[in-house]
């Protein structure tokens, strides 16, 4: 018997269960961002990583519940999230729903201006703001933890330009392990990827995606989000009990009259 | 001109302005807490930390804006939290509050049942979930962090009985330091004393004080909050700046028309 | 084509190379030992961990350059290491191998007693010092981050009975991530699983496994050390450039006259 | 009483004992360096922190023990280290004579250069490796963990030029702080304020300081190193206990007999 090299048992050979959410606002009422998405950013996404065995599912703002159901949460072991313009437009309720479907072992890939997301917030509990220029610069992203599997294949650093710049101070909590940092023609730098875990979950922020240039068609780009997948997807461990316990060794006496 | 060792200047040798806020309800509803704490856990606890030079000023529930108006706040450089019965009743606007006054440099120390508190979970954006068991058992505490500046005059361990169980899996992100751990008697242990840095704000989880036990006489439990509320004062840099912001090297064509 | 869910590449399906380094000599002179483990306890790993897929390489401290030639080391994907009685035996050449390997991408999975081995102290940079007692007690681990692959099909805690008992103040590093905390019955805990990375390398330190106790046989330590394997196996990045290099951006007059 | 902001404790109003070491050759034969620093980069250093209060005793390479007597390491608090082309010289003992006086708690700063000195290789386990180049560019100081004591008076960020540039990846732990991370013009960063604790101890790597630049009288630079003595004289904890120990809870029928 063969066992699978990322799970450590058989059973979880089944693919992947990738969902892709998108605000999918600018593709729409931009021309200059339908020129470089005219599906949607979701679908070029989906195009991009399917070479690496990928075959997301889609989700968008406008949809039912987000597109986000408990029951597509529920089959889902990784989302991806793309928004920017209509963050106050994403539901609280549908916030918490993907909050606890993360803590109870769902990865979550936020990209870009996804960083004012109500999820990202609600999971870091800082305000995740930073500084930004529009000014289509060179970005170069230099690795900085080359044990991290999310760095395979990547090199020791790679260029994007054009690209927005996103500058320090980020307002979040340092990194559990801090993957990338961005350096930017302008004169500034970016933890540009960021590797969290919370409760059961994986959570990876990266940097790189303005809807006004064509960064999702980036091969490296792609690279690391399909890396940032397969991390994001890896084994944990059980559903935690909560709440009153009896004791594990004798305890005399035991249960006490509540006080 | 003699410097003060820890802030790096002169001039900062003005006390540390400590704020305590407690819930006080157990006190008023429950004889035998009543007993541990006539006064209040608040008055309690500031007449134990009085011999560190501290001259805490009081915070309650009932109070207006629970006694945390913004300009309490903004004279407060570390805020004490006690709660349990009434994590509820705390306004959501007083949590953000507190949330942008310890993103903005205050320090903040959670206490005990704190850990279900709306501020505690804001910050952490986690559930802050775990076991319990209310039997009168033992706890010993040991550093596992003999570097950090809040063991000064702790020793290798030191013990509180009775005192309440908290069990593992605590829900929280992993400590940027964590400084303590629990042994408990009935065969549980955990994660007591974790520190974490956000934004320019530095928080202390800090597990005992259970209201039925009269563990904030504990010289050692008063030490540590004493330490914690020096290392939570501690200095830090400036408020940063967010939003659009120029270049800082030389960028032909800049400002881009916007796209 | 199916892509491999542990390296994002289809051409690493090939099994993961395992070596066993084991010192061998307790189980030569000690009956007691002899008993547990007839064939010393690489075999006894080997076995256990056979039914995870591994074929493991062996190596002892009698061989050649002690089992770890350049040849035995670079066809290794993942090392483990036990030893106790002969730290000292071990050349210091060897040791410096086994590191520059472990910074080149080698996992290394260090167990029990080595703790003190040279190789676990030279990556730490400290003493790695504990307290010790072997009296039989019963040792019961928690996973304190239930996200690591490592804690895949453990359980909240599992018992160990009986084992020797180790104590804080352990002298490592704050590890990069804590996975496992001991509880013991003689009222110390212990931070008994330890993830690093350093470098490309990935290191685990895992507590158990006291030779005159039969350890290596409990089905919960063997999936752990599966577990780390796995997660020691993963994917990193390429090899980092040192030493001086040209400039990537414009540089005006450089090179310069050296000075 | 007035208890003292930084250590709790009113007994540790004396000075901050603060020792420098330099390697002291580049001066002697570098006439380019010696215009720099006539006296030494050590009395240079000396010079610039002494309006922050601090009277250092200095250390050199040639002297007896390189001045790092015990009785010398005993009385000194925070250690600076200024080495380069003679790391070869240091003698194995007095290195592992330094470490262990950081494990029990003495400050370590490694300025520069410092990143191959056998002391700071010892305490990271790693080859502390990097890029570089010499070509007198601009750096960009970026502050990225504004809560940390270290930054309080830097602003965001300062800039130095000219400089010598460090590259990533810099082959050390990852930092348990990351206070710092460089800009350069010519395209890389690097991680240049990196906190660590080790047993006790606390320790800063700094990175600016080319000798062929006069880096040691920016103001910033100082103050980011008079910040770096105070955090890491901040007060810890007691010296551990290691080695065999009776048991805190009843242990029936302990101690057994040794097996």
């Amino acid at each position: 018997m063969k066992m699978n090299a990322q799970h450590g048992t058989p059973e979880r050979i089944v693919p992947i269960r990738v969902t892709i959410w998108n605000e999918y606002v600018h593709e729409r009422i931009n021309p200059l961002v339908a020129r470089n998405y005219p599906k949607g950013i979701h679908e070029a996404l989906a195009a991009g990583i399917g070479p690496y065995g990928f075959r997301p599912r889609m989700a968008t703002l406008e949809q039912p519940e987000h597109g986000l159901s408990h029951e597509v949460l529920n089959q889902t072991d990784v989302l991806i999230w793309w928004g920017h313009l209509a963050h106050d437009q994403v539901s609280d309720e549908i916030v918490t729903r993907i909050q606890m479907r993360v803590l109870q072992g769902m990865g979550l890939i936020v990209l870009h201006a996804g960083h004012r997301s109500k999820i990202f917030q609600r999971l870091m509990g800082t305000t995740c703001d930073l500084k930004w220029r529009e000014d289509a610069e060179r970005e170069r992203i230099w690795v900085v933890d080359p044990s991290h599997p999310i760095t395979y294949g990547i090199g020791e650093y790679f260029e994007i330009e054009p690209e927005e710049m996103y500058g320090e101070f980020f307002d979040i909590p340092a990194p559990d392990q801090l993957v990338f940092i961005s350096w930017f023609q302008g004169g500034e730098l970016f933890r540009s990827g960021c590797a969290y875990q919370r409760g059961l979950g994986k959570i990876f922020y990266f940097r790189p995606g303005h809807e006004t240039y064509p960064t999702y068609y980036h091969p490296k780009v792609l690279q690391v989000i399909a890396n940032a997948i397969y991390w994001a997807a890896s084994p944990h461990g059980v559903q935690p009990v909560y709440g009153e316990v009896p004791p594990l060794e004798p305890m005399p006496g035991y249960p006490l009259k509540k006080m």
